[in-house]
């Protein structure tokens, strides 16, 4: 008998739970297809004995000590049926725990379709890949306190560790994990189109392969530290087994996306924010697709030049400016979820759980929980004292590596839009005074004037 | 006894109403608070005769003569309530048209539960502003042929027209009409972000606002021509009648959003497609209502140089440019929500339809409608021949005022994503490899590779 049980024996979940296995926890699994989870039995070695096998649902919720604990890690398509099979076997007091890559609204929706039911629920949001999944993801709840209490010492025991912190916190109500989950997922898309920017302009400018691995290597020891820097330069060390070409060479330049990225974005847009970083890391994983457009494009207006002189001096700089901003973006987004649906997230709460384990792990991560508890002047990263040095020290580069290669044809559109985020927002007065003026005049929409309150005032156009 | 009713007697609504009787068509009109009627009808002056007020929605019905044609122009969200209200006094073969700005899922919805309960539906885009509707708008027609068949004839009466073309036509099923309605409205977003990114420069460089309202005025005589460019320069003319001073100046600049440009880059992303140029504007409007944010920000960060050099050689072909980058995201999203929802849409007849009556008329749709007669390669307007030219012409000038403004700490959102989009799309080799390396090292996700067919390799570090 076992006091949680997995379902779904994909990579994360059969990791997720060989993680509860190897902290010491009795485990029940289960997949919908039985070899799966014979397989996973088979491949945990001494964990074998701590998992409890089951062939199909009846028997998996039997194993379970009462209150039962079971974790679902489908498919997000799958969610909705794995409930649906599972709500019948349980009982009063009984919890299911969604631990995929859930959209926080369908989460809201199932939070409360469970708890109608009598059960409790939590939107568990894990991240940190299969590696992670298996010795200890950042893993951000969401659900009622009753629903998490049972498991906690679970959860806290499998996560990351971060300096004896675990990695791990309930942070609200129904949909807030995957939120979470999903905003941390958009800033490593908008984080991993910043680095392959940088790799794109050391690349144009011809740079030896080994040697941009060492240089990835060197960012990883100072201010730039981070898992997506240091994999990074694994990559790039990296040969092909079957040509000894190095890896990145023989990968075809066309970027998946499982969806988060963009839902990040359609979710800030919903709030009335712009996540423009993050949607610059969309758009070019989107455009990376059209390889037979691209190389009519490329026909029809051939590469301009190169931009070696900035490479050397500014280009850890900049990439430090334009990963702030992001996280910019990312947290006030963040901070405006939890206004529209009352969550009370503590944001400082969340950066120190990505800290560790998950994909984003930084070092700038612990300054910006620091930043954060030390207060957010309008709720803007960029506005913190600390930070307001940083980005002091840091923008110019950023000015120069972005103008360098636009101006000479190189593609770095998430650096680009940081940078104009920076700009646009660093100004007391604005230009929309005449997209006022326009709208006003094509639409009568009225506006608002520098000197008088009120609204609706019109132009003399609309007489 | 007319043929024809309109309900909601707002500002788009009352235009209409009129623009059909200036056309020498009987109209029925109805408000739900019959006030507002009875003050169109009294400020109609000779049109009053045509004009057939009712003061409640069963005399409004009644008025009409059979097969009933009902037009509906009030809020998005009083849509469905009037609709609820109309169905049950009209019968078979009578139609509602929704002329609103409709998010066409609303619309895809809606014409299903009106055709269901057997009536006739269209979701028609109206476009032009209040000037428009009352003497010509651009008119964007979804729905069925038989919906359209009896009120056609009205429809082009009071649309504008281009060259003796009615800017007015049939585009196909369901949303259609609502959804190219909405697409134009982000490129409007776009484009009046664009003419006040040149407007922003030209003020941070010290211009006369007088020398500055000449200069559009000439650049409304060139390939900028363009309803948007000569209101412009109309708007910079006008001086506050209060205070004197230009109007502009006393405008708070925190522009407004009714949504529709939000909706354009949510639908993008749904489909998988990017409209960065029109999201910066987005953005840009959204970051415009952080005024303390927007202060405090200047305060921390100082504003930095001018860009003179380049506003008199290269800013009217700068803009040009983004405005043709901009068409390019516009139509690509077009052509991916034809495919999507199986309208089979003229493309080329939506840019026909464009060039006279709405706010983004312009001399550049005429030459786009005959570029996508023409062909365009792979989809994409920025590579079709004589765009190619145009691009060749104006890129360059685009490159240098983006480079020289973000040096210079000015803020060009839209312009730098349009050239961001242009730079990644026409690279045959991006630098994604390195993003789906990074995929694969972290989670398994699998790539392609260059050199063989087939899916899901992996590195060697997934052993």
């Amino acid at each position: 008998m076992a006091r949680i049980g997995v379902t779904g024996m994909g990579t994360m979940g059969a990791a997720l739970a060989l993680n509860i296995a190897d902290n010491g926890f009795e485990v029940a699994v289960h997949n919908r297809s039985p070899e799966k989870t014979r397989a996973v039995v088979k491949g945990a070695g001494d964990l074998a004995e701590r998992l409890a096998p089951a062939e199909n649902l009846e028997d998996f919720v039997g194993s379970l000590t009462k209150p039962r604990a079971v974790l679902i890690m489908v498919n997000a398509s799958a969610v909705d049926a794995v409930i649906e099979d599972l709500v019948p076997l349980l009982e009063q007091g009984d919890l299911i725990v969604d631990a995929g890559n859930a959209n926080f609204n369908d989460t809201r929706r199932r939070a409360k379709s469970v708890e109608d039911a009598g059960l409790l629920f939590l939107g568990v949001g894990v991240s940190g890949g299969e590696e992670g999944a298996r010795f200890g993801p950042s893993i951000m709840v969401g659900g009622t306190p009753e629903a998490y209490a049972p498991i906690r010492d679970i959860i806290e025991a499998i996560a990351a560790e971060f300096e004896g912190d675990a990695c791990a916190d309930f942070l609200g109500t129904d949909g807030v994990g995957h939120l979470v989950k999903t905003v941390h997922n958009g800033i490593e898309y908008a984080d991993m189109q910043l680095i392959a920017e940088a790799y794109g302009l050391l690349r144009a400018d011809g740079r030896d392969i080994d040697r941009m691995a060492d240089l990835f290597g060197q960012w990883n020891d100072g201010p730039l530290q981070s898992y997506l820097i240091e994999i990074t330069s694994e990559i790039l060390k990296t040969k092909d087994r079957d040509t000894g070409r190095p890896i990145v060479d023989v990968i075809l330049d066309q970027a998946g996306q499982k969806g988060t990225g963009r839902w990040t974005v359609i979710e800030a847009l919903k709030m009335g924010q712009s996540a423009t970083a993050i949607e610059s890391a969309v758009a070019a994983r989107s455009w990376s697709a059209l390889s037979d457009t691209r190389a009519a494009a490329e026909a029809a207006f051939p590469p301009d030049g190169r931009v070696a002189e900035v490479l050397d001096t500014d280009l850890e700089a900049a990439l430090l400016a334009a990963r702030i901003l992001t996280y910019g973006q990312g947290m006030a987004l963040l901070e405006a979820a939890s206004a529209e649906f009352e969550w009370s997230l503590d944001l400082a709460r969340v950066a120190e759980i990505w800290r560790a384990g998950c994909i984003i792990r930084s070092s700038l991560l612990d300054d910006i929980s620091a930043a954060i508890r030390h207060g957010l002047p309008h709720g803007q990263l960029l506005l913190e004292p600390a930070f307001v040095a940083r980005l002091h020290e840091t923008i110019p580069a950023l000015r120069r590596v972005v103008t360098a290669a636009m101006l000479n044809g190189q593609s770095v559109p998430a650096m680009a839009a940081s940078l104009s985020f920076f700009d646009t927002l660093r100004r007391a007065r604005g230009t929309t005074d005449l997209i006022q003026a326009q709208r006003d005049f094509f639409g009568r929409h009225g506006f608002k004037r520098v000197d008088r309150d009120g609204d609706g005032f019109h132009g003399p156009w609309a007489d």
